[in-house]
């Protein structure tokens, strides 16, 4: 394995009923901005869970903000930060609203101008304000990372940034919120936390049995458990399984000391600006191109994987690929999600343009650093 | 699974080469202790990388750590801590020199009298210096964790303790430090990270198929890569491929919402403490015969683990886990370690003394609680 660093020092706090611990982890006299959604968290109950947790606190409110989080919200609640003299964040929700809480972390205490440099530009955060989060919803691994993506609306850019300054300080993850959410979210949830583990996962061998095994042992809990949830809201143990499975997909674990290839993401994150298909989605549309395009360089963890997560013991290396391909196809679609471009009315024009940007930006992706945006649009015209 | 919270802020800095970064990691100005044990790190040139790296600092040093480090011994460093106003740690060497650390870095701010009582009344941890490693031993995963056990010569008694406060700050793992290991200190190592991981499992399921198979994940490391290292001590990849599974076996991400039996270890400290029997070794014994003794509390765990780590797969339940049993002493007996009682001269005279010792402090073991001293004299009667 290569040389790492790792450090992660996001406090969890999991369970059932785990919601209420809420005021004993954010300093007293705190001046808490508490950040959620669309208001799902008032219907399900949580918003009053949290209200009452922190009745001793100073709190104040921003709601609204959007799947996909957008720079300008994030903005809206940087002037309310400034302004109030907000000196801790509480996100309340989904990773979206975590995203955006982290955006917004760094951009309150930002000095070098636009924020959204932070982005564009990579401008290293040097400062942000403390985070707490209560998870609402297993997906995206943010609870317990430093990264964040954000839209902006204006450009229809959405891009990625990470820094240790916005890792949460400690986020609860109470299973029960699983109980409300739609079949969506849900199977979008799956979709995400297991696009994550294989784009740390599906590279090429470099001699690092735990993370392999450690990768193996998510993809398989989530191939176990992800349905449970879907058929069963109400039942506990899956539920947990599944969020405890999405926060180690993407805590730097399974990554330390192995090849990378976040190009399904990097693609994906283009389909949702310009189409505005659920990131989950694309990631099920993508992935398999991905995997067809590159199945020369990643031959023989597509084997491994096919091997120790389908049971896939029999063919030539093409027939174990082809049929590794289709399991994980088969299997985003088990979950009620379309794995085809056409499912979700994206045409031709669509991936011009993403080459387009992609040309411009000179962008390279993938653990060889060679896919740019002829492949890209091989890929996704292969995913038509 | 239960209920739990996981906080693990230690520093991991992991590969070849990597000792030099020592220096990045230490505030300027500090005071340095540099503990290390018998001058091993003399001969194989840790120790003049260190004193490089530290060149530009204040730096003290305390060495002849012993294995199983002994209480008299740490206060002997407390002295020089306090006496020099030392305001770093760094502990360089195996686990024995961590675990010693870790009570220098609780005594010498110990305001509540003699530090004993950190181990011997479990007298909360409030303030401790603060801790690097350098680790040149994989084994006791106290690189990134809060955990010690000291023995007090004096009395035989040997005692843990554990506390935030005295997790290493960072902890530098350069696999290299394994090339020079005598075959002895490998294969404790490999059995102690074993050990560490069976008493996190072994218990009865709770629906945890993340623990589970990550515990899994270390077990089947160990399995293939610790002979390895065995075989060719300049095998880089398997020496790192050890090193990290040794971490990974106890820095509590295995635990969290499982329950744990700790019955080995404390019967095994017992062992170290009367007859000075090499702590790994102390656990190769006494852990076939604490499967034995609970085989029908652990009948679903054991099953679980005959199958998928040794691939036992018929039988009925007994003969599974007699063939389950047999398969985990011949593995430490593949080490070169032995795994009976009689292999050290140990006679039934001691185990009385442990049967008193426990019985006197009212010991209760186990994850149902009901492994007492009764219990312990018959585990350790079929191990003569």
């Amino acid at each position: 394995m290569y040389n790492f660093k790792y450090k992660n020092p996001t406090k969890i706090i999991f369970g059932k009923g785990t919601i209420s611990n809420v005021a004993n982890e954010i300093p007293a006299k705190a001046k808490i901005l508490m950040t959620y959604g669309g208001g799902s968290i008032k219907k399900t109950g949580v918003y009053n869970q949290v209200k009452n947790a922190l009745k001793n606190f100073e709190l104040f409110e921003f709601g609204g903000i959007e799947p996909n989080p957008h720079y300008e919200t994030c903005m809206k609640a940087v002037e309310v930060a400034k302004k109030e003299k907000i000196d801790f964040l509480l996100s309340v929700g989904g990773g979206s609203v975590l995203d955006a809480t982290k955006l917004i972390a760094a951009g309150t205490l930002y000095k070098n101008g636009d924020p959204w440099k932070i982005l564009s530009e990579k401008d290293r955060i040097t400062d942000a304000l403390p985070i707490g989060a209560i998870l609402t919803l297993p997906a995206t691994g943010s609870e317990m990372n430093g990264n964040a993506v954000i839209t902006k609306n204006a450009t229809q850019e959405k891009l990625a940034f990470g820094s240790p300054k916005v890792m949460p300080q400690f986020s609860i993850l109470d299973p029960e919120c699983v109980f409300t959410l739609p079949d969506r979210q849900v199977a979008n949830g799956i979709a995400d936390a297991f696009a994550h583990v294989m784009e740390q996962y599906l590279t090429f061998p470099v001699n690092s049995p735990i993370q392999d095994r450690f990768a193996e042992s998510i993809l398989i809990t989530l191939i176990e458990e992800g349905p449970k949830v879907l058929a069963n809201r109400s039942d506990y143990e899956a539920a947990a399984n599944l969020m405890w499975s999405a926060t180690m997909a993407l805590n730097g674990l399974i990554a330390v000391g192995v090849p990378q290839d976040w190009t399904t993401h990097d693609i994906g994150h283009e389909l949702t600006a310009f189409c505005g298909i659920d990131h989950a989605r694309t990631l099920a549309v993508v992935f398999p191109g991905v995997m067809n395009m590159k199945r020369d360089n990643k031959k023989d963890k597509i084997i491994q994987y096919g091997k120790r997560i389908w049971g896939i013991n029999k063919g030539t290396d093409n027939e174990i690929i082809d049929l590794t391909i289709q399991k994980t196809i088969d299997f985003f679609e088990s979950l009620g999600i379309r794995t085809k471009l056409s499912d979700y009315d994206v045409s031709e024009h669509i991936i011009e343009r993403i080459m387009n940007r992609f040309k411009e930006r000179g962008t390279k992706m993938g653990e060889n650093t060679d896919i740019d945006y002829i492949e890209t649009g091989a890929i996704l015209k292969s995913r038509l």
